[in-house]
């Protein structure tokens, strides 16, 4: 927190925030009626970022330095009483743990931006900011201990079976009883959103903002605001988040589900983000379907330039490979159905089972993400408002997570070993998984130029079983025949 | 075996089978120079078969009749010696057990002739008939204990891993070393393949009999035989085989396997069989594929008219609803990878998963052929050489066998419940498949107009426990969150 919220301070730590307040008008709708904005200048560059009303007579900037170094700055509004403060700042190294943004590295990965390989392990909490304090604050603490480095998370809250209580402050002035003023945001509501995405931030996870869902019905509206507020909606929204370095734009959960939305809707919305957003975080879009009947699969383009990387609702990984083709972006499947016990398909598989989608989904390139769904005598379940992690997926997923910390950040899937999935870099590293399948033995045809240590990798019981000596070249690898069963094979440094 | 080979007998079961031997020439080549058939007249039906020859100065006709009563028979050849005899017989009724042939009697069902519903338990033991007596034996004694009842089995040796024993006889006079006259059909081969036909039909087994494979690749040369010997072969075996009333013809293993033959080549041989078969027994053709990628998968289009239902090999039974609509046919899922412990990925599922499939394809309205593939000393594992079962699955498909057997025969997959397969008639019986879901509870919502009574079926454990009292209307039925359960509902009847 220390760096977080400087205002006008003599350092700021590089993809830390740095914020101006100042004071000003309060009559009228300042939301609306008050331009405000800075252009930051480090040697060659500018940044032209847009602030926001903070209500009570105060303006905020927010900004987040990518370069070390001397930053100045210069403020210009449609008022005069704000208009021409400057100042300037000096962007110092990042503190430990602070690796920058996520973004996008390659037609396979992602990398925070000081070239940190990241591996997005997600689970999913939509609403858990919209429940009161003390699931909050258990919610924080099951992601303290937890596997997770990203979460999903919705700025409008969610009616839905399981969740419709109705929350105490919402993104706009008002109330379900007496209707919305969809011309004034609530600061509070985003403060205590940021809070939450800070202490993200301190947790290493990054916030997979949702920006629109169908989880409203009309019952409050905000799956059926007009264009303009829409917009006014997006552009508010970024101009008090953007700054936040963990900070994602998922466009829509299950946006095919919106009635209200055109597919030029989204494109439209898409590029709102991409035009408002000083810093380009990570932005991608999240289908519904009709999970029992692939023929009802609805997916956004997302071979679209404003497309980041694509977000996927799944239930099964294979055809992981196939998308990593098709779009040439980094696939993560953040819904795969949840390890829980609800009545619908979606929310009831085994721990196990999802362990296994976590392991096929690496294995074949991409990222999966978690979800929990158990029935309690609360009602608070883990994908809709947060709490206590009950499941016996958490677990296996840290140690899947160990292990591909351990493997190269540039593997890919191996497509010459894909009858099982195999995540590898040729001739260094090659982790291959066998899922409900149970080989007795395996024959992996290892390059024959190089030795290699073997592991069998016990995805279920976390057990990982060096053998013996060093193989080369085509090398049967005897298994005992069970399932969620991987082969993990590392060459052997030139000094062995 | 009582009625099976009786030669103007004054009485012939209704499908059994009616044999005529005659004597004849055995100089030059019999089996292309002599044609000889019959005309079997019944009141105003006339059938006309063709004969064979057996070798050592022998020609048999062999006839199937399927209506009871008076037939009569006049024989004809181009050979004077084997023109005119004639004769008759009485056509009874048949005796317990023996059904007719299966036939297709809706878009979704099979139906012995005689009305009997059909649902295909098949497994496959692809050429038990090509080793040792005391193998063969020991496969009909586990064939005698198990739930199947239809085989896929093979004319042709195989040749492939885990199966590379030379076999004593084959179709054609010779051998490997010296070759063979492809002119000269082996009669004591096809004598011991049919006594395996009978001995079958004893069993209440189907012979899905594989008519072409590709586990060859010139070793014997049965898979690049000419045009004019593939029609000769097929041609003969059916003169010969036909009258079995359990016979079916399955056009090829993995036919896309098959790199000397075309898709051209596939629907001659369809209408070779079709033109040739007095009977018309079902006609199918099964596909292979990269089974770890769906973009490979080849199908014959089993829309032809010649083709009476869909085989299919596939290892997710979800498709299968898709695949009764697109054919209006009924769909085999006749290999769906095998419970066992290979290497090979379609060889090393657990009778856990072979069994969920076979709930998952039955629940979804097709059938699901079973096979086996455990890596023994012997080196006999029974999806090849048949001998003995040793897996989990067999036990868990006789117990859904019993299950379904006490479905009504006309049940079909109920669409407006596809979110859990379910299999019923509306009104009656409804049996929903969970497979890996494990919901707390599920609403079932049964009509409002009548009562039910409703089990929890534990298909692994196979235990069926009935709940209290009736329902109707939208029902809650708790489950015990658990993979692998089923709910079945049947309507109370008028007395209750």
């Amino acid at each position: 927190m220390g760096n977080e919220h400087q205002q006008n301070a003599c350092e700021v730590e590089r993809w830390g925030l740095f914020e101006i307040t100042v004071a000003g008008p309060s009559e009228g709708n300042p939301f609306q009626d008050v331009q405000l904005s800075a252009r930051f200048e480090h040697k060659h560059r500018t940044v032209q970022v847009e602030g926001f009303y903070n209500g009570e007579g105060q303006y905020k900037i927010r900004f987040m330095p990518d370069s070390e170094g001397q930053w100045s700055y210069s403020v210009s509004s449609s008022r005069e009483e704000l208009n021409g403060a400057s100042g300037s700042f000096s962007c110092v190294p990042a503190s430990a743990g602070n690796h920058g943004p996520v973004r996008v590295r390659s037609a396979y990965h992602f990398a925070y931006e000081d070239g940190t390989p990241y591996r997005p392990f997600g689970t999913t909490c939509y609403v858990w900011t919209h429940q009161e304090a003390a699931i909050q604050e258990q919610t924080l603490a099951s992601l303290r201990t937890g596997p997770f480095n990203k979460i999903r998370m919705c700025v409008f809250p969610k009616r839905y079976s399981f969740n419709t209580n109705e929350p105490e402050r919402f993104p706009f002035e008002g109330s379900q009883a007496e209707g919305f003023d969809w011309t004034r945001p609530d600061p509070i509501y985003y403060e205590q959103l940021e809070q939450r995405i800070v202490q993200l931030q301190e947790l290493g996870i990054e916030a997979d903002l949702i920006l629109f869902h169908p989880y409203d019905k009309g019952h409050w509206g905000f799956d059926r605001m007009d264009a303009e507020t829409d917009a006014f909606y997006l552009r508010y929204l970024i101009a008090r988040l953007g700054a936040y370095r963990n900070i994602w734009w998922s466009l829509a959960n299950e946006f095919d589900f919106m009635q209200t939305k055109t597919m030029d809707d989204w494109d439209r919305f898409f590029r709102i983000v991409q035009e408002s957003d000083p810093y380009q975080h990570l932005r991608s879009i999240h289908n519904g379907t009709k999970m029992y009947d692939p023929s009802t699969l609805v997916l956004y383009d997302h071979s679209k330039p404003w497309v980041t990387h694509v977000s996927m609702q799944y239930w099964e990984l294979s055809p992981t490979n196939a998308w990593l083709k098709q779009y040439g972006k980094p696939v993560v499947v953040d819904e795969c159905c949840y390890e829980g016990n609800l009545p619908q398909r979606w929310g009831n598989i085994t721990g196990m089972e999802m362990t296994a989608r976590f392991w096929d989904g690496f294995a074949r390139g991409g990222s999966v993400g978690h979800g929990e769904t158990f029935l309690n005598s609360e009602e608070v379940v883990w994908w809709s408002k947060g709490g206590e992690l009950r499941g016996e997926s958490p677990a296996r997923i840290a140690f899947l997570r160990q292990i591909l910390e351990e493997a190269p950040g540039h593997a890919e899937p191996i497509d010459r070993l894909r009858d099982a999935p195999t995540l590898g870099v040729e001739g260094e590293y090659y982790l291959q998984y066998f899922g409900i399948h149970c080989p007795a033995y395996r024959e992996l045809p290892l390059p024959e130029e190089k030795s290699f240590r073997i592991d069998i990798i016990d995805t279920w019981n976390m057990k990982v079983t060096p053998l013996e000596g060093t193989y080369k070249g085509l090398s049967r690898v005897d298994l005992p025949a069970a399932p969620y069963m991987a082969i993990r094979a590392v060459a052997v440094g030139e000094e062995q």
